[in-house]
């Protein structure tokens, strides 16, 4: 059910996802994706006059997201207008577009702060089973609130980009010193990044009633983990070196307005939440995405973004509550998108049951974790308008390995 | 034994930290600090043709950060020679020169990632003691790596900002729901924070022998804790929202080669360490930087780095073993700084006892954590070359009230 419908082109007029490209000599500007072209934003907007034209001549999306919900949606209509045609500038496009095989693609953003939320029940759930057997699999603030954390900002890679095998501290097995060398339980974290565009006040709470017009876009994003540097270093103050090495996130930015279609009633929220987290269904809703995990090239799993217990909304108004502000270029990821059955859990964790059931991944004998030179690449779509598909910009990365000292 | 001597100005030669200041009308630049005075920088560097005099014209430290220990270390002497009139130019400098009153001082540095660490081990026992009662008071990972975790860097805040009190849940007290509402056991951390110069490579460890490179000067913080929010949120992933509202640091930021004349031999790590956070002791050092908490101007704990178990330099090397990438304006926090003394430790989660054993702050009456309108002082100086002081900049903020809604 993941795969367009034959004869529906990806990334067609439901999608025009920004994102920052370059060709040889020239400096990095935004883009838009149609199809398997793109065209040059800062070109045509200088070419046709467009009052925010300076906006798409910078080397990230952040000037973009800074303008605020009103001018995002007159800035879409702008662009799908010109691109279908319907302006009479389709001369004017045409010089502007290009194969995307012809260019460089760039991280799209400049990352303010990266936070990293938890929010599938089933992904937690799994989670605690195999860490905290003896514990209830649900920690007891999990239904209460989005729990989340922060990652590191800086190592936040664009799609495309090989990933070092990370070092590290591992539990000691035998005696009492820690073990130390290259990850042996390397995994993927398969999740729906939202990107921040205009940003908030600092000691002053975002409801879940505004938290819409705060997100610019949505990005697919691979939160790469090192089960076992995490497992040894994570009590008491969370994960660090098990998760900073490197974050993918996809290089096509896709509005957030092309979800409108997409809007879905969560599964439900049981014990009712507290007030701050509460709204009706036009603020608080699921996303119907469907999302799919590829290890060379094979299909391992296809989790549903609408099985996620916490909508975007409310991680918005929890992680503001008491007062933090936002920042344009900040990236709030979902955590883990894992569904009620096995082959939609969305980390190599809860496929293998911590490496304990191997998987075919293509990389020869049955693995738990991900090998040396293993490629994953996450994709997804969710319904449009009219019947339409709205495509995801993928996120891929290959295992590289450790470097030798 | 934390006061200066009597008749030793503060901020003399031996420190000259920088700062980004502003006069009305004119934009943030870079200033040095001497005595109760500011030298304008981009003023004087214009005015006598330093090469580098772009980099002072700049909003924030970050593009002298980004030069590189070698230009650090000739700017210094410049500066200091310039300050000091051995060069003749004291005319030239008496009318870059303006009195600390007459000028308003930013947040120093544009902040990429904020990392806190968790490496005194007093605080840690402490806590653990407080928190953890059955279980031992440090956690079996905490001798062998220094433990970290990130923070927020959007809400890192110049000394002299107000600080909300944060709001957010708590643990249930009766019956099934959590709490909600303005915490009630606000707190601070007394910590040393180091500025991430010069950046690395993503893949690239950044050894103990080079982590000195990178750190280009030291700021005091204050890591504002919001204690009941944490115990609720922390468990699996560590700190958030318990912390996320605001971190404060101090307005000058001092160069770390200030501090040659500070060096001491670490307390002492047992059991050995593994081999990448290991080196000789001019790599493998701890800081003489004597501390002073003040609340209300009432003196509460005088803590002292030199307790400190770990080194600045294995802090970097553990952060960067996995591959991850050092950024200019990367800050590095110490956790807080507490000695095995009462009167020496770092928060008041400690100084009460997690609030069972109430101090008298000049609030009125004894009280366990801070009341609205507390004001928070941290200040500190470390021996200089010669018998000298070098002091650092002080970072204060004072307690506003919740918003009502």
């Amino acid at each position: 059910v993941t795969a367009p419908a034959e004869g529906a082109p990806e990334f067609g007029p439901e999608s025009l996802p920004y994102g920052v490209f370059s060709r040889e000599g020239d400096a990095p500007r935004v883009g838009v994706r149609i199809h398997d072209d793109v065209v040059d934003l800062a070109g045509l907007a200088h070419a046709l006059d467009h009052p925010d034209a300076a906006v798409f001549a910078e080397p990230s999306l952040n000037a973009l997201m800074a303008l605020g919900p009103t001018r995002w949606k007159d800035i879409r209509a702008w662009v799908r207008s010109a691109l279908t045609g319907a302006t009479g500038v389709s001369e004017v496009v045409r010089r502007h577009r290009v194969t995307l095989d012809s260019v460089t693609l760039h991280l799209p953003v400049d990352v303010a702060d990266y936070v990293d939320f938890y929010a599938s029940q089933w992904h937690a759930g799994n989670v605690g089973r195999i860490f905290r057997p003896d514990s209830p699999a649900l920690p007891a603030n999990w239904r209460h609130l989005p729990i989340g954390y922060h990652g590191r900002a800086g190592t936040v890679v664009v799609s495309g980009t090989d990933v070092t095998r990370p070092r590290g501290q591992r539990a000691p097995r035998e005696g009492p010193s820690p073990g130390f060398g290259p990850s042996e339980k390397l995994d993927i974290e398969c999740e729906v990044g939202f990107l921040i565009g205009t940003g908030s006040e600092l000691g002053h709470p975002v409801p879940v009633s505004e938290a819409r017009r705060h997100i610019f876009g949505v990005v697919l994003l691979n939160d790469w983990s090192a089960r076992d540097i995490q497992a040894w270093e994570y009590v008491p103050l969370g994960p660090f070196l098990g998760k900073s090495f490197a974050t993918s996130i996809s290089a096509w930015v896709v509005p957030f307005e092309a979800f409108d279609a997409a809007h879905v009633p969560l599964p439900g929220q049981d014990p009712p939440v507290l007030g701050y987290l509460d709204g009706p269904d036009d603020e608080i809703f699921g996303l119907d995405l469907r999302l799919e995990v590829l290890v060379n090239g094979h299909r391992v799993s296809a989790p549903g973004f609408r099985d996620m217990y916490w909508s975007v909304a409310q991680m918005v108004a929890h992680m503001t509550v008491n007062g933090a502000s936002l920042r344009t270029g900040d990236l709030v990821a979902s955590g883990t998108v894992s569904g009620p059955e096995r082959d939609t859990f969305g980390s190599l964790l809860e496929l293998t049951w911590n490496g304990t059931e191997p998987l075919d991944v293509g990389g020869g004998a049955g693995q738990g974790f991900l090998a040396d030179g293993d490629l994953v690449t996450i994709t997804g779509w969710a319904p449009g308008p009219d019947g339409g598909r709205v495509t995801l910009g993928e996120v891929s990365g290959r295992i590289r390995p450790s470097p030798s000292r």
